[in-house]
């Protein structure tokens, strides 16, 4: 490559955070020092390691001399600041100060940018730095980069996919063992899949932190994770599982960015992270354990898939790295990367507003002519069915059915009314689940 | 954005070629041109389209005041010019002035960066210009920006999948039909997924032009078009194709891209395209029709897929945009794209040092005794046997018996002496077929 006769010949790398991803980082920094200062055009030196403890057991790539409890310090002193420490603070401050000190940042932090994104941004365009963040989102799998560069010059009319492993892992270990969701829940910790506390992930949090990520990036909106609708994987059951499986679908906890319309009419965008019915030839369907997979539906290229490990510290670190070299290039061959695109500005829509495909399941009488009020309740709220299914459970003076009703895609306004229709009817004893189907 | 006063705020665009996807191209600069200049930060301004004839029948789209004959004198007046015209002259030359003239260069020509892509990487480079080529990969697929880009800190292992629309959509055909190649590539053509003359698909040599693409991007190291081993699909008939599905297998046109060893045990890279047999379970398998997917396997990433549309007009469009809309960033906002990276130079490896599993198909006699001489002749090369079906073809004096034979993996070279010592057996009458399988 030409350089310029200023170019610098080395890069002080900074690295906040050394848990699981951070030990990865530091790993290919040094083991692949030689491919790396070959690929970017100047030596990648790791001045430091930020980390809260100097005493705690780490891996022996991790020099010792390089640990540091003051990381407002080590920041002031690098040109590339990768950020691995997660949560608000101090991860928002420090980076802050890294723009200031004129450091570009390099973050895995999804939570961070689902709530201050858009000051983080004005900093680092302020700054004249980059501001890189793949391994947010889908950990190992390029979709950040894709979405925001390689569809610039397209219309994203829906981003949707699994992108929460911890989640998906819960989900399959149902699906594959029959387990209720604290067992499910506690294999997964002992395999290390998900934390101790695994809030985050099993009320959808991580997954909606994400997809505002993405909706941003895909409808040029400013969207965060406060405006997207929200349901966790807590409260599935085995029977949901199971009922799953018996009528041809898979559950998978689903984030989902779309254009849709407002009540006037106006363009708009919907995103939601929830339990959704997956058909099992679809080929979300197919994705096991802790993988995750995007679809990307645009104007021009249609629907695009992404699929590969969307945690874990290598391949994590495996996008660290990728966008550590693009910012690192930047330094050494001049510009910048993408800056915040939020000028389209579209109002974002609140949940009323989803339309789909759903399975209700109710526990009603087993007599005669159940079926029909039910189906009547629906067709007054003007929900068409797709499907019914009717099967009996007990038998003697108290006979109960399940019966599992599928709709054509309706509004979620009018499945709700319909569903508390249909909960007041006197045959019906229980509404058991209502899901959306894919 | 963070804009200086030098910045241009209006970019001058040069379409070289109005086909399909020139078509759709000038379509997005027309209909898109607010939404485009937004995301980039100046107006794009469509300055000419350079098409062979004037008179041509066009799309409404294309304004005809647009239109010259003269290619030369409007890439010398353009900021960024659209190289889709294919081929390798007059492409190669106006990329060239392009270049000398300043300007950027995005282009969906495969051929022509197989052939001389090294001093187009160069002319540009000293240049201080961009040159992208999104589309010349796997159509709308965001492929050589993951790879070159994303994976810019892993190392890359191997990379495989199907690149041709083309010959896809004629596989898919004789497998669902059972038809023979030449109805399938006449049906092909009557739909548009075939050309007139269909030799550079089902040749494999716009596969071939995709895999030194991507090997280069991967491998860090230069790698041309006759670097790749390549076989096309000519030769494979209905037999084949139901013989796959018999044996759990779908006929696919792979390109394969991977770091192998040499003889004296160094690290070289092995490039080939060769139909090849896929377990029906594995993804690619279920790629149908004209669609493109290709799979990543790094050391850090671990395997990640991209699956999407491979060809027509407005998939490739897309991509052909968002490059665009890439190299006018960087003339707004200062700096400029990745540069060729050919540092590891890696020695290309001839195809002799490939390793695979492979089923033999053999018409044999049909007596005893048969498939023990052709496992002892297999035994005595050092090939392992994974598994051996023997199915009866016809009866009577001069019975005949087909024998599939499927091989552990093993180097090419040893099956290639095996398959002649078979061959000489005198209960052996023909090798039917010997495909790798995947």
């Amino acid at each position: 490559m030409v350089l310029s006769p200023d170019a610098p010949s080395v890069l002080r790398i900074a690295v906040l955070g050394c848990g699981v991803v951070g030990t990865e980082v530091v790993r290919r920094l040094v083991t692949e020092a030689d491919e790396l200062a070959a690929r970017t055009g100047a030596k990648l030196e790791l001045v430091g390691v930020a980390v809260r403890s100097l005493d705690a057991e780490r891996d022996p790539v991790v020099d010792r001399a390089l640990l540091t409890t003051d990381a407002e310090a080590l920041v002031a002193r690098a040109d590339v600041v990768v950020e691995l420490m997660g949560g608000i603070e101090p991860a928002r401050s420090l980076v802050l100060r890294a723009v200031e000190h004129g450091a570009s940042v390099v973050t895995a932090n999804k939570a961070l940018l689902a709530q201050d994104g858009p000051a983080l941004y004005q900093a680092a365009d302020a700054a004249g730095v980059d501001l890189y963040f793949e391994a947010a989102v889908a950990g190992a799998i390029p979709i950040v980069r894709p979405v925001r560069e390689s569809l610039a010059g397209d219309t994203v009319q829906r981003v949707l996919g699994i992108v929460n492993g911890t989640t998906n892992y819960v989900l399959d270990s149902m699906t594959t063992t029959g387990d209720g969701l604290d067992e499910a829940v506690a294999e997964a910790q002992a395999l290390g899949y998900a934390e101790a506390d695994p809030t985050a992930d099993v009320e959808g949090y991580d997954a909606a932190a994400k997809a505002a990520i993405l909706a941003s990036l895909a409808f040029h909106t400013r969207v965060a994770l406060d405006d997207v609708e929200r349901a966790g994987i807590t409260g599935l059951t085995a029977q949901d599982v199971e009922w799953a499986g018996r009528t041809g679908h898979v559950l998978k906890l689903l984030a989902v960015a779309e254009r849709a319309q407002g009540d006037d009419g106006t363009a708009g965008v919907l995103v939601r992270v929830q339990p959704t019915l997956v058909p099992a030839e679809h080929p979300l369907a197919g994705v096991r354990q802790a993988f995750n997979a995007v679809f990307v539906e645009a104007e021009a290229a249609g629907e695009l898939m992404f699929y590969g490990r969307g945690a874990g510290g290598a391949p994590t670190a495996s996008a660290v790295l990728g966008d550590l070299v693009s910012v690192a290039r930047h330094r050494v061959l001049g510009g910048k990367g993408p800056v915040e695109s939020s000028h389209a500005d579209l109002p974002v829509l609140d949940a009323g507003h989803a339309r789909s495909r759903y399975q209700v399941r109710l526990e009603v009488d087993d007599r005669p002519g159940v079926l029909a009020r039910v189906a009547h309740a629906l067709a007054d709220q003007h929900v068409s069915i797709e499907s019914v299914r009717q099967t009996p459970r007990a038998t003697g003076d108290d006979a109960s059915a399940t019966l599992v009703i599928t709709t054509h895609t309706a509004p979620v306004r009018a499945l709700r009314t319909t569903v508390d229709a249909v909960a007041a009817l006197d045959v019906v004893r229980r509404v058991v689940s209502v899901l959306p189907v894919l």
